[in-house]
């Protein structure tokens, strides 16, 4: 049994989005695309992709639209439009389709996206996602997800082209609490490396046997594997940008906050992020939160 | 080739010690015990141990000493003796003789211990482990090493017995030294969790669902399949107890501002566990940081 | 020589808006008021104001415009309207008239409306103030202001009615980013007092004892004076309610983020002060922040 | 009537103890002093002290012994003596002879020379003191006290030489908790100060404005006069050093740890302490913290 094709809207064409939506066209939907720089939806128009004008019509065309973009301000201008023009995707979006969203926001903004929709009959999720550019490359991604499950059953063959896993977390916003609550565990893992590597150095003891030492312990994860040598040696190419790091414990902090829970170590890792952006003059990984300690 | 035996006094019948010095005997070594409460050496003296009357026999009898206690007080007492008695280990050891301290202490201390031992051609090592009780019973320790290289290959086949693992990491303290960073590590790693399940929590949503998202990521660790569960579900039967959890803190925080270096996050860290140790009426396990947020 | 008569539109009529505006009145001004709950505005009005139906009309009357509100959100539906209809008080403001906003909001916020301003041809400032509502009533407030020091210059006049003192800080934004820094030294203040009322509690010594040293020392300020000794009572009426600090540091804190500068010790209090506002169910002073070591 | 004169024991002839002994010579009193460094004595032998070989000579020859030592391991050498020399000032205290100490350290310390003290027969009382070189110039210190308020009276009428007031805080350590608890509120307020002025300067706004502001609000000191000023213009001249107050927080968050209080601004703030020491490589002023912000 083949699937069916669908028709889907794709918003946002960066790291994550390039990758997910040539998987969507490479499994035979049809795919229209927009990005505020349209030069960058070259490779995937060759690819077969159609170029929409505006937002709004890449919604207008769509089944289901997806949108994945770096930050709350930019799916705002999407989604509601430039001012004075009418140009915003959700004007788009036809009575009965599908709209995911999977750029990290507040949950709060997740809900007051998913009232808009409401108002249009349109059916949302928040589907904010984890596995990095090369998960969105293989297919390999996960999608953390928050809305009504039958409007997940309806999409994951669509899902399934873009990632091997997906979870229903509960109704609009808690794809997005799931995913920052797990981004503030990441945030504080790494920086609690790079706090421990820098008493080892100061000691004047070699990084790379604490970590050889941690290997054998029960804290031993994928990311100690990963980022410690590369922080031992001061090598922090992006693989997820600081700046996108520190903006998710900011939402995270804020969430918290409007809760009424405490996180005394998120905050003060917070901070310590904040220090390294503020010094940074290039493009740094997060695990550049290093460079509090060896600058 | 069959091991050699030796003599070996072994000071300290805790959690630790007991099966540790039980697995010395298994392997046909001779041991002379102490331990500050004398009816807990009857297990191990059942197994074939000499009881001594004070630190300073069980010392004397050794070619090679081992003790492990819980804190620096306790050991500072067992090595120097009790005011105006002539009974600490110390004045017991030949020359000649190896000692080795599996406690976890401050580096500082470790290089007292080393400056004191050299003036008794005693060649010293600091030794802590990690593997938990588990680890002590099944031979598995992991033993990070300060002192002499040679020293430490001259007693390889007695650690074998209790260990699989030992790393030589430097100088008399760089055992502690990185002992006390791997526990931030945990300590913090542990507090991540805490902080993110409390946010969703009270968001309303179901912490093990959390857990299950961040066991498809690069944070997971051995620390999260074992303790988040568990956290999850309010239980803290002590594995590591938080009390002296909290202690290395103190003692890793004492260590990096000797040396200048800010903990930013670590300290936050402390300051929980210190509230939940001051609210604790029990004996918890450490991941009882949790209670922070749900009392 | 008398002052003349100024037409004065004034928007918020809390515990600030109230007295401020009934010292205009008292000093000849005409004054227009626009207040949410209508209902508030009965004693501005027996006192001579005129109630105007929307914000828009509240500006319309006016040649200066003043706002006071508790928080962002509400001073953006004030400015721009509620949805779909037009009655926001930017539409209204003339062409040559004065906007003062004495509301808390972020620097970002007073740039935006300043921006909104310029392309009505109308002048603004940000002046957000201190003094407490005492100092409301008694015409004493202190008003941090950004923006042309020529149109402070021209509403001195009316500003002399409602405070003491002006400080011209800077562009628009400026009277705010000095204000958001006033408030974290204020809420770091007061949460040192309650770190270390604590540890003197628990100690067993008597809390009024170290009020009554510090007083002997170079910390002593009204806070000091005035809050140390109902928090060592427990009594947190509300003078400056923990919720408006709270929201405050968030917004010193985005700040301080945006700029790349780590406030360790503010962000630290900032969660203490999350936590009581998370417990709390009554309205409290910030002092309250007491409330994390006492229930 | 006058005042009787007493045979005193001065140990300790730093930045305090020598303008706190000169006032008792001036006083009349009979001084016998003992200082580390014996050339620091030779203003205070001019001025009439006679200087002993030994702390042991020092207390033996008086009726009250003062010590005012920087820190802890020096204190305990001076009351202990050197190993196997039998020199320490404890072995010279006669019975029915009073010991003050006004070094900083921690309750238990003092708890413990209490101890000792008891054994001997002395009295003792932990009295550290506040007020700065200038204030010991002067005689115009403040007195902490622990201990019996029998021998705080009978020895007022020297202290009376030395400062205006004392208070009496409880049993022996109660002083050394009040001004531990003292100096956490004052690096905190000056903490307070440097993240505020942090966040103004990168704003680009004018840092002494900010000082002006807070002159008219309620968190105004005597701290806020003398040291912002110096912080804005980068000047840290030692008044009272940073390594000094870096170590008194340590004690203080000892302190608490044992007690179980949680510290959050207070731990943040040692943090930043703590990496200016670390990187600072000369005697600076604890304001110095501003260091962290402004390199």
């Amino acid at each position: 049994m083949s699937n069916p094709s669908w028709k889907i809207g794709f918003i946002g064409l960066g790291l994550m989005g390039r990758p997910m939506s040539l998987n969507l066209l490479k499994a035979g939907h049809s795919v229209t695309v927009w990005n505020r720089t349209a030069s960058r939806a070259s490779e995937v128009v060759a690819a077969g992709a159609k170029l929409a004008k505006t937002p709004r019509a890449a919604a207008a065309a769509a089944d289901i639209l997806f949108t994945i973009v770096s930050d709350p301000p930019a799916l705002e201008e999407i989604l509601w439009g430039h001012e004075g023009k009418d140009d915003g995707a959700l004007a788009g979006l036809g009575p009965g389709s599908v709209y995911v969203d999977s750029s990290t926001i507040s949950p709060v903004m997740a809900r007051r996206i998913s009232a808009a929709c409401s108002e249009r009959n349109v059916r949302f999720l928040d589907a904010p996602v984890t596995g990095g550019d090369w998960g969105a490359r293989e297919g390999n991604l996960v999608f953390m997800i928050g809305g009504e499950a039958e409007t997940l059953r309806s999409i994951e063959p669509v899902l399934g082209v873009m990632g091997k896993k997906w979870f229903h977390l509960g109704p609009n916003g808690a794809g997005q609490t799931i995913k920052l609550a797990m981004n503030g565990i990441l945030a504080l893992q790494v920086d609690a490396m790079a706090e421990a590597l820098a008493v080892v150095k100061k000691a004047g003891l070699v990084e790379e046997q604490l970590i050889e030492v941690m290997q054998s312990s029960m804290a031993r994860s994928g990311l100690l594997d990963l980022k410690a040598p590369l922080m031992a040696k001061g090598e922090y190419k992006p693989s997820f940008p600081l700046r996108l790091m520190h903006k998710d414990l900011g939402l995270l902090l804020d969430l918290a906050n409007q809760l009424g829970v405490a996180l005394p170590a998120t905050a003060a890792a917070r901070e310590v992020y904040s220090y390294v952006k503020g010094e940074a003059t290039e493009d740094l990984d997060y695990s550049a939160v290093m460079r509090f300690w060896k600058r």
